[in-house]
């Protein structure tokens, strides 16, 4: 039975305590939050502990493994502290706010030898698993071209406040990295980055239209918003274009797990049209029972890997420094 | 009564005669082509005549216009010939394949004194001229960013052996010219363009991914393929999005008149979202009604003025440099 305790009480906690309380082999260890109320309130509803504070968390031997659902600056924090205290780690994403930061927690984790897993849930969608299977497996060819969206409103939820500070979250680029890390488990590492887009009245990013150059010569334009209207459908998209063939991926709803329309599509030279029915898997259930099979075979993960994740930060933060500059720009290569 | 005669008894050449057969004031004056069989199947077909050559119907004082339908090679020869025989001229887009050619035939078109007008049929489908109306209208705000995509497979017919021929066509530029040209009816003369993409065996290119910035500050991405597999649907796309809202026209179909999927919708803050039910209207009568307009007006066309159209292939030929050397391109501005 693996013990898994939460650091944060927010929504993304509850996504993962309901994992947790799904899966076989696992069970809640408890929960801590800054906000002793949240945390209160949270522990309540899932029947759980509260640790009163970190310290009691590290130091207790029925927690084997942590969730870090805190606000990215508190990633670094949260994700050191486990690894020194032993804990398996699954980390949400983004990894970190820095590459410093992202090196530091993986440098600890291997020293622990505990299991470290970042939440790139984009990779455990079904529809965009298919889509990379056929790429593998070679059904569409050469790749040559991909389209990549995500858009969304900013919900009223004060959850996003952080996200929008400068120092503390990334705006829009903390939606965005989902197809930039996609696209480079899709296309291999990028090789330079253009942006263009606007910025919250705060300084980070509202909006990004993302032109990225594969080292394998292909191309993709990746466009991420929380800006659109109010009203506009929570919209996720991809097109990938090969020499033999093509896939579609449009979904419009409130959320993942409630399409108003979701299609996927796969056209190949010579065969006919086919929409592929995508049995609805909950990704974050998928994630969490990774991260424990993980756990119990002491290796890190497929997918979710944190040197992927430090990639798909570094193409992030490229991205900033592409849309703060006009410039193009490298991603910054691990050290 | 104004009098067309169609030089060129192709595909497109059959959608004008339909349009000049629909609508009052104007009739079919007979029609030119340099095949023979082609010309008399055609004339046979709209019980129209045949000039067995260009110097006839220059020379028929019973032509008052001319429907320029051959292969774009040829729309220089054609519109200057006509232009110094007294006849008014629509041409289908592009304007020319090179901009030395387009300057000529705006020039000896505005010395001849007849009404220009260039297909660019775009402009008169009712989707794009809402969304273009409702950002003249300032409905959507700044306008900020723009996506727009156009893909079809290659069909079958020969009519389109020309255009992926260098020095005859563009290959897939003239499909993706529609939407650079549309962008820049919407977002002001573009400044700057960079493209990625793939060639035909013949040399002309079969996809593009252009980056478009204009002079106003905003950036769009514009998507055209002739190289989607077989089976993937004829798809116009088109996503603009301002400060104050947000508009998507998205289209899947065999053709324009015939959807198997069509959505136009608003976003704006404060109002709830809106699907605009849009009647079909035919966009080739529709350009025609406008041709004829100018006719019995004197006076060149709002859209598809040959200036503006000069601005696209600019556009179009940056692209296709930008696609040849990699580099960021500015159109050649006109002299």
């Amino acid at each position: 039975m693996v013990r898994i305790a939460l650091i944060g009480a927010g929504r993304i906690a509850r996504v993962h305590a309901q994992s947790v309380a799904q899966l076989p082999g696992c069970c809640l260890a408890g929960v801590y939050d800054p906000d002793p109320q949240q945390g209160t309130r949270f522990a309540r509803e899932f029947s759980t502990a509260l640790f009163p504070s970190l310290e009691d968390l590290w130091a207790d031997p029925d927690v084997d493994a942590v969730a870090v659902c805190s606000p990215l600056f508190a990633h670094r924090d949260h994700v050191v502290g486990a690894a020194r205290a032993g804990k398996h780690i699954f980390c949400e994403k983004p990894i970190a706010l820095t590459l410093d930061q992202a090196d530091e927690m993986i440098a600890a984790a291997r020293e622990a030898g505990v299991v470290f897993m970042v939440g790139h849930v984009v990779r455990f969608m079904v529809e965009y698993v298919r889509i990379q299977e056929w790429a593998a497996q070679g059904v569409l060819g050469d790749l040559r071209s991909a389209y990549a969206a995500r858009f969304s409103g900013l919900s009223a939820g004060s959850w996003r406040g952080w996200m929008l500070e400068p120092g503390r979250g990334l705006g829009v680029l903390d939606a965005h990295i989902h197809d930039l890390d996609y696209l480079q488990w899709l296309l291999g590492p990028a090789r330079r980055v253009r942006a263009a887009g606007w910025r919250f009245p705060t300084g980070t990013w509202a909006h990004t239209t993302s032109w990225v150059e594969f080292a394998g010569g292909s191309v993709a334009v990746a466009e991420g918003s929380f800006a659109v209207p109010q009203g506009f459908p929570f919209t996720m998209y991809l097109r990938v274009i090969g020499s033999e063939g093509a896939a579609v991926f449009a979904f419009e709803g409130p959320d993942y797990a409630t399409p108003s329309r979701k299609t996927l599509s796969l056209y190949r030279q010579g065969h006919p049209p086919q929409t592929v029915d995508t049995t609805p898997i909950n990704p974050y259930l998928e994630e969490m029972r990774a991260f424990l099979q993980c756990i119990r075979t002491g290796t890190w993960p497929d997918r979710g890997h944190p040197d992927d994740a430090r990639a798909a930060l570094a193409l992030t933060l490229a991205v900033q420094q592409a849309l703060e500059t006009g410039e193009a720009i490298e991603p910054r290569p691990s050290s």
